[in-house]
């Protein structure tokens, strides 16, 4: 109960990777490998709580109700019901692979998920502006009240969605209980599933939530100790990919934005990444690990964001 | 902490309706309606856990896979991971309209929805003839390892899957208590993602579990005072649709048994919901009562079985 809280978020492309189909086998094979790397923390004596994306995920779903839409006449769901979908399978993987690691590691805790609604602003700005492409590609712009754009690329006309900032988690609360009792929680699945407030409760919305974002709140709001971010490389770079490039050891959250400032971040890759390691630090939290899953073995890895 | 806990069970066709394409919309508005009953449950002071259906969900679910398939070469998943993503989106749909019921009523408690698997046994014997016919049709049995026969009506070849028996529940005790703290959770989705146990740990396997003996099986475990199966009629009949039908009030296990025995409930229909309720009576719950959702402001409402 006094152990240290660690929330760890990963890509959805941890399960399903690029070139890969994502067979149901290649799925389970690559959860089991990355529930093999957060052993170590566990291991570490962290209490633990997952937060996953979903990118390639929620994309096939998307395609598979627009091809059910044309075969079989079914409705082709909005974001935030395929987002609840792929909350469910994911979930589904991680537990049953992550019990399997624990229990070959002699470990005795139980791996549970919450289906996570994650609230943002109706009136957020980016809803006024939504720029992030996602599901099929159509010949024209189809007419059902969502906002359709064409590819700069000309494959198509393809729905386009904001990406807000989250504000608040439902049932935040219930996951850290039950994380500080020494269950492995798992939540925010792909950045949680988009809601707004209104008078009456909840109500969906077609809209994509950054899942570093959303688990940088998650660990605020639960006061984590240590708020990791795995993705595929080692650590932070500055000058990536340049003759000289340096990765960072350690970066203050003023470097951190000088950073950012300078364009030393990609966005859409490590970018948004070291805003919720800033978000995370700048709300009071310990320090933000960024770095990949197989180097979690050490403790000293990654780029950490302190204050 | 002291009050009773209920544990309520209601069909996949409470939230998308027969004749119903199944919208968002419709979905929506049909789940809202269900929670509206459901308040007068927890308004008379229970504990509530409820399990649900998703037969008409897991059904389009894997229509549109197959879709993707063809249209996208997506991988179409087998019926464990079909299974999960209902359990995201209707834990998602029922979480949202439950909320707002609470409310309005001016109720606060949490609605939080844990993602399940349920392990059956890999020697089931039902494994050995599965009779489940699910999915779409082919006009040739695919060559992917699952079990196709043809439809009895001509219409091409169907996958089939067992329908074993509920052994146990991942993370009831979890689920317990969190219903007994007060909130509302939402549990065993379509009577759970189908397991089996191995030396490693879980495997999922292509098998539709009942949702009424997956609920009966969580409510035995929970040791709940009560457990109710929602149907679509107020009571249970002998003689149904016949010139002498016959509503019962009150069952007692001999009786239900001695009723099963004569043929007196429709297999797929009433009769494994009053296996479900003999299952919980044998097991030491109080009673089971099958009722229509819409009766349940009536406490008298519905067939009870008792021992």
């Amino acid at each position: 109960m006094n152990q240290k809280l660690a929330m760890v978020a990963f890509g959805g492309n941890a399960l399903l990777r690029a070139g890969q189909k994502g067979t149901y086998e290649e799925q389970l094979e690559n959860v089991e490998r990355t529930c093999g790397q957060l052993r170590h923390l566990i291991e570490r004596g962290y209490d633990l709580v997952i937060g996953h994306g979903n990118g390639p995920q929620v994309g096939n779903v998307m395609l598979q109700h627009e091809a059910g839409r044309q075969q079989f006449g079914l409705p082709a769901m909005p974001m935030d019901f395929c987002g609840a979908e792929t909350q469910g399978s994911i979930a589904y993987m991680i537990e049953t692979g992550l019990e399997k690691v624990l229990r070959s590691a002699g470990i005795d805790r139980h791996v549970v998920s919450v289906v996570t609604r994650v609230e943002v602003a109706a009136d957020d700005p980016m809803f006024r502006n939504p720029t992030k492409f996602v599901g099929p590609y159509y010949p024209e712009a189809p007419k059902d009240g969502a906002v359709y754009k064409e590819d700069p690329r000309g494959l198509g006309w393809r729905k386009v969605v904001a990406s807000p900032k989250p504000v608040k988690i439902s049932n935040i609360d219930i996951v850290e209980q039950l994380a500080r009792e020494g269950h492995v929680v798992i939540t925010v699945g792909g950045g949680g599933i988009p809601v707004v407030a209104t008078p009456e409760g909840h109500r969906g919305v077609e809209a994509v939530i950054d899942k570093d974002l959303a688990s940088a709140l998650a660990a605020v709001t639960m006061k984590a100790d240590e708020f990791y971010i795995l993705t595929d490389v080692p650590k932070v770079y500055i000058n990536y990919r340049k003759d000289n490039q340096q990765a960072l050891g350690l970066m203050r959250v003023a470097e951190a934005k000088q950073y950012l400032a300078e364009g030393q971040f990609a966005e859409g890759s490590m970018a948004p990444k070291v805003r919720a390691g800033i978000a995370f630090v700048e709300a009071g939290g310990r320090e933000c690990i960024i770095t990949e899953a197989a180097a979690l073995d050490d403790p000293t890895c990654g780029t950490r964001i302190i204050a």
